[in-house]
Order: C-alpha cells, then structure tokens, then sequence
C-alpha cells in the first residue's frame, strides 16, 4: 500500500479479535498438548484428547468466520492474501497438534517417545510467541516486537528440527519392530510439521510488518 | 466487487465449460475407481486403471487450458485467484484418486481393503455434488443451492475421516506384516487426503459465491 | 497487463539477479547430490552432505531476500503472486534435495539404492533447464526459448515418475526387511516431490510467459 493511503483509509478492525481468537485457541491447544504427553494415565490422555478435539473445532469454526468476513470485506486491514494466509498457516498448526493427538490415541500408544514431550514443549513455546505477535498486529508501531518474535520463532523451529532429527536417528537405531517405529515416526513428525507450521505463520507475520511499516 | 460493478463488467463466459469438463471429468473418474475397486478379476482392474490414467490426462489437458486463459484473459467471471484456486483443488482430488489407484497395480494388491471401497463410494458422492456446484457457478442466482452442496460435501469429508481412522486402527490392530500395512495405509491415505481435496473445493465455491452474491 | 502498459510501466530489476542467484545454487546443490550418491566412502558423503546443508542455507537467505523486496517493492517486474510462487517453487525444490541428503545421513544408508543416483541425475538435469529458462526471464524476446525449457523440465518430471514407480514397485517385492524399506522408501520419494516441485517451477515460468508475451 502506499505510505499515505493508510491516513486516509479506515481500516476494517474486526479481523484483529478473530486472529487473536485464534491465536489464543492455538496456545491453549498447545498446552492441553503438554499435559496429555505428560499424562499420568491412559484415561486423563482421553480426556485431554477430547480437549484438543473441541479446541481443533473452535480454531475451526473461527476461521471460517474469517474467510467469511475477508469474502464480504472490502477494505481491509492488510493485504487480502497475508489474511488468508496468516489464517490457513495458524490453521495448519492446529491441525498437525491435532493429527498428533489423534494418532497416539488411534494407534493405542502406551508409552510416549521423549521426543514427543520435547517437541509439544517447543510447540506451545512457539504459540506463545505467535500469539503475542498477533497481539501487536492492531497497532503496527511495536514492529520491532513482531520482529523479534519471529526471530524466536524460527530459532524454535530450528531446535525442533535438531530434536526430531535425533529422534529419528535413535528410533531407527534402537525399534527393531517396523509396526511400532511406524507408529512413533509418524507422530513425531506431525509435531514436527506442527512446528514448520509456526514458522509459516511468522513468515507472513514479517511479511505484513515489512509491508505495513 | 463492487456489487454494481456486475451490471457493467462483461464476464469472461469461456472458463465455465472448461470448469464443467474438469468437474464432470472428476464424476468419471471416481466412478471408474468405485467399479475398480469393486473389481471382479485382476485383468478388469488392470483395464479400469489404465482408464482412471486416461482421464487423469484428460484433467491435466483441462487444466493447463484453464491456466492459459487465466493468464492471457483480463477480465474473469470472478477472482483471479478463485479461479486458479479452484483448478488447483479439483485438479488435486483427480491426482489423489489417480495415485491410489497407481498404488494398488504398483503394489500388486490382490485383496481391496473394505476401507478402500468405502472411500471410493465417498469420493463418487463427494465429485457428483462437486459437479452439480460447478454447474451452477454460470448462474449465481443459486446461491443456496450451491451453499447446500458445499454443506454436503463437508459432511462427506467428515464421514470419510470416520472411515479413514477407524480403517487404520484396526488395520494396526490386525495386520502383522509390516510392509502389508504400509502399502495399505498409504492407499487408504491417498483416498481419504483425495476428499480432503474436495473439501477443499467446497471452500473456494463457497468464498466464490460469498464474493459475488 | 494490458500490453501498452510494458512501455511505460518501469520494471524493477532488481528482482532478476536474486532470482539467477537462487536458480544458480539450485544447480549447484543438484551437483553435490550427483556427486553424494555416487561417493566412493561414506566419509566423502558426509562432506558433501554438509555442503548441500550450507548451500540450502544460501538458498534459504536469497529467498527471504527476495520476499523482503516484494513487501517492500511497489512495482514489480511481472505479478506479486508469480514472484512469490516461483521463489517458493525453487525453494521447495532445494528443500527436498536436502531433505534426502538428510535421511541419507540420519538413516545410515550404506548401500546407495540405484534409483536414487537416476533420480538425483533426473534432478540435476531439471536444475540446469530451470537455470537456463530464469536467465532468460530478464528479456523477455525469447520467449520460445522459456516454453521449450518448461516442455523438457516436464519430460523430466514424467520420466523421473516412472524411475520412481518402478523402484518403489521393486523395492516391495525385494526387500523384506520392512525397516529398511522404510528407509528408502522415504528417500525416493523426497527425491521424486523434488522433481515435483521442478515441474511447479516450469508452470510458473510459463505463466509469467504468457502473462507478458
């Protein structure tokens, strides 16, 4: 946008309390994640589960609040595509934390990986981040704020990377029942997308920073 | 746009019959893979599959079409990006119907998994109500009726994840054989991630019909 | 664009040497691969895999770069969207290049599987095609020349497709080891997405083509 074309165009503010909706839906999504990996049994993993299925609805039905609004909106606060894109990467972390919880109940896992717990550390650290970066977006004058969190959030996307890698590498070394190592890899690498996922959302947090500085 | 725009923009009408080939394409193909699923013999699922690669062409051709008039067509009936979208998603639910078909003559599977045959019949039902949308996109006066089947098509998708999970539960509850279940697994995940596609199709005629109603 | 646009629009350059610089290091790290899979020690692996790591990190720099100027770029030498589209397209190349030289490393693998030395040369070959048709995007007189290049990386893709096929169709009926059928398996198929992603890099480059013929 040209510099001065934001004096003058009113910008729609509705978006800010739906990304924050969202925003604050993925952290606490990420924090029943923690506890479920820590879980001191397989009934309160249940629960915690059916949590994470409620809350995977919410981001869910916010979204499409959004895209609605975007599809009904004609001016608006930033870019139409930074929109939807911010909404659809904030959505796609939901959905790989999700995916992950999903599939340690499907596959009837009893003991959780360590890397597992690691990576669900990492994941609510990075939503955290994002949601207090989505915080700042309605007044674009802490863009330095915004900056550093991205920066924080792809130096977790880089640990989780070396976390999952490791993993890895151990689990081929050690499981020597290709059902089972199919099982923890898969749900490793949910978590790991998940965190792809963040650092995703921080592009395009940059992405309207840089444009809207 | 601008709602009084549409009484003066000419509209591009020559991307309508191209969207009904790709759509009704699709019907085709879903319908060839339910009939190979249901195969009696492996010759005739060696036929249906080398008719499911055809029209796979057929789509692809339909496509790169639509992409050339994209680009070369300055006025569109809606969204540039509407249009691309949706090409893309439709183009996505044939790849993945396609690559579990592949994968059944690759792997040289003998017996269909019922979750497959469930799967396919979903995807028949998910691409008739996809083409009957499309049809009505050339006539946005029925809006509701392509909401409904945008309504339908979730609600399919939402049945095909049921099937998809409890398909592999039980699939890690009984098949021992490690590489069996892979190549299962990953048939099954073709199927069901083909009518995620169509879900995805579902969004973008809805944001289509939100936009111009 | 309207046609008449191109002469009195100023195009911004500076686009075009970021772009050379991403498409040059992609051929350089198609090279490395070559080089890595037909390495006579695992030693020399090992040294090429890191080169490929620290020529994805140039890779990664120079796209992020390149996105920094479309935020802040008002005019641009063709479309924002096939801007964007083609620096993650040739992004997403480098990263499954990298991604299989990862697993090569994290998994072990001593006997390098004869399809993965076709298909990095497949990949190398795409590289070099890629390289060629982004040259000539700065001037765009030869237009033929780009559509050719895109036709080849195409014939590539579909000739990489079926090295994959046949080596995941041998692979199941080899190996009995479900483990390391995993292992190959997976790096086959990064091999094969790369290839993939070569043939997102021509679509775009026919795009821009047709868009400013």
């Amino acid at each position: 946008m040209l510099s001065w074309l934001k004096y003058i165009v009113p910008r729609e503010r509705k978006f800010f309390p739906l990304f924050e909706k969202v925003s604050g839906n993925l952290v606490q999504i990420t924090k029943t994640l923690v506890e479920l990996v820590n879980a001191p049994s397989a009934e309160r993993r249940t629960e915690l589960g059916k949590e994470v299925e409620r809350l995977e609805h919410v981001g869910d039905n916010t979204s499409h609040e959004i895209f609605n609004e975007l599809s009904t909106t004609f001016i608006t606060p930033f870019d139409r595509e930074d929109i939807h894109d911010l909404t659809c990467a904030l959505d796609d972390v939901v959905d790989y934390c999700h995916g992950a919880t999903k599939r340690i109940a499907l596959y009837k896992i009893i003991q959780i990986h360590p890397g597992m717990i690691k990576l669900a550390e990492l994941l609510a650290k990075g939503a955290e981040e994002l949601n207090q970066a989505v915080l700042q977006l309605k007044d674009l004058k802490n863009v330095n704020r915004i900056k550093e969190t991205c920066v924080r959030i792809n130096s977790i996307e880089n640990h989780a990377d070396d976390i999952f890698d490791m993993s890895i590498a151990q689990l081929f070394e050690d499981e020597k029942d290709a059902i089972k190592l199919i099982k923890i890899k898969e749900i490793l690498s949910s978590l790991e997308t998940a965190t792809d996922k963040c650092e995703d959302c921080a592009n395009v947090l940059e992405s309207i920073v840089l444009k809207n500085a």
